[in-house]
């Protein structure tokens, strides 16, 4: 799995990557894969779960921007990624049953079935891409659970899980905020501003769900914004105890077609 | 019914005009009603057809913006309007099945059972306030059938209704873009720009849907652009013949507690 370095890996064009991933020859994270493509959290749901998670993405689309629903049964997302397979095609998944985990597979062809609807739902690696062509400096801390409450949708609920950057200059944080809203696709602007105890945030330093700087403090005169996290309706569908759920192992993200720049608005 | 002048109506809070129009004592159309506020177009189908209906709102963004779908079963859009009856608050309906019109009744009370989601889908009258906001000067001509094809999504498929706007400033017509792309709750950026007969429309001063202007044909330096119609769900749910649908009657709008410029992005 280390035999393609860094800079290999973000010159690839996606096909390319999935082609990999889908032949067993990258098994890692992605977030050095396909520089400037867009990518994607998966979320699979049994068709009579899909119109409930669908509306709880419509009603949440900070944290759940959909980039592509499948027709229920189809592997191929057609709209952001032509031909793949989100069977194979992605390093690592995870299988919930009732909301546990009870595998951790390469491929999910053998719990595959014409009765799942599978959604990508964009990720905030993606707009990452946007700050930096556009020279934003920031820290990406790690996700946490917030208190900020969900819309629900029939049998979804719950808070939303939100990423955290660090901002030393305002003004890269006012940039942060245009060129985030520039891609609602992946997450758009801000949710959170300031104070992380307003939102249910103890300590900055211990993200519940993942971190990447491992316990750095916030500087004082650094600037937290908090975005939507993907996460979020994985969350929400394990906690409902839906009786079967597929999603990507964290890190290990689809890769779509879309360039980042290709799907801004304005 | 006209006992409330275009004054009177302009200057009302969507509270109060949904509350004569249940009361019945509005029930004519809402282009004068409640200015600066977003109004909306209704599509009510069974629940069997809901994830399918909003899969294809979600695939089509443009003419299908949506503002807020109900639970199954309720009147109330609690997003956007809340405590408002969606089976009185329209001052006419229209009920079809199998795509068949059988009535067009002042409320929907009789045909309302617990199976109903209702489906909330922005107006481009809504972002003609924008428009006038910001002295953008423009003729609206009407609404046409396209042959631009709207992506699928299970029975519902068909070609976008779209409407027409007419520029005769270059300035004006690059205004309307960068207003309209604001505005994705009220159908975004226009669909396309120049000859009409691209997208499959022969003759401009000829509308198919409705006409406002009648029959004024475009002048030589006027340049049309047209954006997604909100009329096309409806035309496509009619065209799959589901058992049932019911909508709003053509111009007799929902309108919302939202302002438009409290819904615009960025």
């Amino acid at each position: 799995m280390n035999e393609y370095s860094p800079q290999v890996l973000s010159k690839m064009h996606p096909k390319d990557f999935r082609q990999i991933v889908r032949e067993g020859k990258w098994k890692g994270i992605t977030n050095e894969a396909c520089e400037n493509y867009v990518q994607a959290n998966l979320a699979i749901v049994p068709k009579a779960y899909a119109f409930e998670f669908l509306l709880f993405c419509q009603r949440n689309p900070q944290p759940t921007s959909l980039l592509d629903v499948t027709e229920p049964g189809s592997i191929e997302p057609f709209k952001v990624a032509p031909l793949a397979d989100l069977r194979t095609d992605l390093p690592k998944y995870r299988v919930y049953r009732n909301g546990d985990l009870i595998d951790e597979p390469a491929d999910v062809k053998k719990y595959w079935d014409n009765d799942l609807v599978a959604f990508l739902i964009g990720c905030s690696w993606s707009f990452d891409w946007a700050l930096k062509a556009a020279k934003v400096q920031f820290r990406m801390v790690g996700a946490y659970n917030s208190n900020i409450q969900c819309r629900p949708a029939g049998v979804f609920r719950g808070q939303m899980v939100v990423s955290a950057r660090l901002f030393e200059s305002s003004h890269d944080a006012m940039r942060a905020i245009q060129i985030s809203s520039r891609h609602p696709e992946c997450h758009g602007v801000p949710v959170h501003i300031g104070n992380p105890d307003t939102i249910g945030i103890k300590d900055l330093s211990k993200p519940d769900v993942f971190k990447l700087v491992n316990g750095i403090p916030q500087k004082a005169n650094e600037i937290v914004m908090f975005w939507g996290c993907g996460v979020t309706p994985q969350t929400v569908a394990m906690e409902a105890k839906i009786p079967l759920m597929i999603t990507h192992a964290p890190g290990h993200m689809f890769v779509t077609d879309r360039l980042v720049e290709e799907m801004a608005i304005l």
